[in-house]
């Protein structure tokens, strides 16, 4: 593989888009997915394959998108932190998922990948993602078992870690002004060339290849508890908040918008519906209440 | 009256909110407004009255908030803009409403009256604030009668300026990423000190006294239009784009949040659900499709 291979990196997360694509098909009992009408987007400088499915049995809505994208001029949010190789061309390809699911008792989840690209005389690159899970209704066990998996996926290639990055998912996913975080975490990182290219494409891989292992169970486990119109409410009060944290805070898709990409596919996270109710609270000691109580400020879930 | 008297701008916005409130009221078969409980709340430096009804025959979600705030120093948004006054105390006092119609056929309505005053010396003052429309089923007629209101607020103190306010609602109030306008506009002004304090005191007073006769006829006529779960999932719709702009854009909003303020009263103003629906459109030659093709760009309602 030759040094900064973005055509390997494209190939990897296109069937990585593929297989999640049939996983999730497959909670369904049929297809639902749709991309764009008649397919994949294709401008003279991006390739876009969005993948969208609603309205499922299992999933009120899951996006998997894939982006490739040519550029003629960096972007400043990328040339301000490097002047050297301002106006330089550049290349990105992204992996980019969410669920939002029909039962109250499973939880979204959400996975980035991506790969950015400057092919000057000095190639600048690097990588940046992470996955993280969003219960409405929690359980330590799904916790333990999506941040084994995580540390799983970071420790087989940096050994020691997992807890730096488990810390920065921490701390990019807290909504700020709701003094909580959006979930119960995972893994984040970014500018991330660590050991070189091949291995942070390892370290990709890696992430990539326990996503299924480290939700799927979950789902499983979950999909089958009974609930009720007043479980959905709380789901949708807490879509709210994560509409909340998307639309106010996440940099990916304030970037999005203001860039003038596709709009339909920089928002396809948003939840399907969403609630706000003025000043609400849950009872004490009910199992809505433990969330924020006792879920969503950064805790060690392997210890 | 002194010049620059900021307690009677207090006055004169704390009744208007008690009169609209009751007027609002008058719209439901019970009171269903509340504060926060126990009423008032009041800090050291912050005195609040949201009022807030949910769950109405006529709204489902309605929103008057009186906020008056004394700062130990200026915020830096402002101090950005006028250094001379960096760091000196502040007072500001402000009228804020939203409705959440519950018939999709009655449109949303914004208004927003404020006074901000550094008690220097020299004392720095100005007022800002206006009003827009947002309608999901929209009607000419309607708009026409809110703009000669909006029209006639402005002339009453103002000779000839109504356009560049009715120009300045439209920019303001632009969904970039969307393509198109919020709503079917009003006006908005900011940094407001035009003739003098006793002058534009008398033009919030000319908007606030205009405020019900322009709405509530509307909210009158289209009351009564049946309605289906059809017209509901469109204005739910329309809701998810009034919370991209107000959580994305809206400078109040996002100034609110960065700034610590009580995160209940900031988010008073999103709907009570939102729904999103990926690369939705409506059919052609619809109601629904009307809305974007004739409504929801800028033009002369009153020509």
């Amino acid at each position: 593989m030759s040094f900064a291979d973005i055509d390997s990196v494209d190939q990897y997360l296109a069937d990585l888009q593929t297989r999640i694509v049939t996983s999730f098909a497959g909670f369904e009992s049929h297809e639902r997915f749709r991309g764009k009408r008649g397919g994949t987007v294709a401008t003279t400088d991006t390739r876009t394959q969005p993948m969208v499915l609603e309205g499922g049995n299992t999933f009120d809505k899951a996006a998997v998108m894939y982006t490739r994208v040519r550029g003629e001029h960096l972007p400043t949010s990328v040339s301000d932190r490097r002047p050297d190789i301002a106006g330089a061309p550049f290349e990105a390809v992204s992996l980019s998922l969410i669920t939002h699911p029909r039962n109250p008792f499973v939880p979204t989840v959400h996975m980035n990948l991506r790969f950015f690209l400057v092919a000057t005389e000095q190639p600048v690159w690097h990588f940046g993602g992470g996955y993280d899970l969003t219960p409405a209704y929690p359980f330590a066990a799904d916790a333990i078992h999506w941040h084994r998996h995580a540390r799983a996926a970071v420790e087989a290639v940096y050994p020691g870690s997992y807890q730096a990055l488990k810390q920065a998912c921490d701390a990019y996913f807290t909504i700020k002004h709701r003094g909580h975080t959006r979930g119960v975490g995972g893994i984040f990182f970014d500018d991330w060339t660590r050991g070189g290219f091949a291995t942070c494409f390892e370290f990709i891989k890696s992430i990539g290849e326990r996503f299924l292992p480290a939700y799927l169970p979950i789902v499983r486990i979950r999909q089958g508890t009974p609930w009720h119109e007043e479980h959905k409410r709380f789901q949708r009060l807490r879509r709210g908040r994560y509409a909340e944290f998307n639309l106010v805070l996440d940099r990916g898709t304030r970037y999005g918008l203001e860039s003038g990409r596709r709009t339909e596919s920089v928002l396809a996270s948003l939840p399907p519906q969403a609630d706000w109710a003025y000043d609400w609270h849950p009872s004490q000691a009910s199992h809505e209440a433990l969330l924020e109580t006792q879920y969503l400020s950064p805790q060690d879930w392997l210890t």
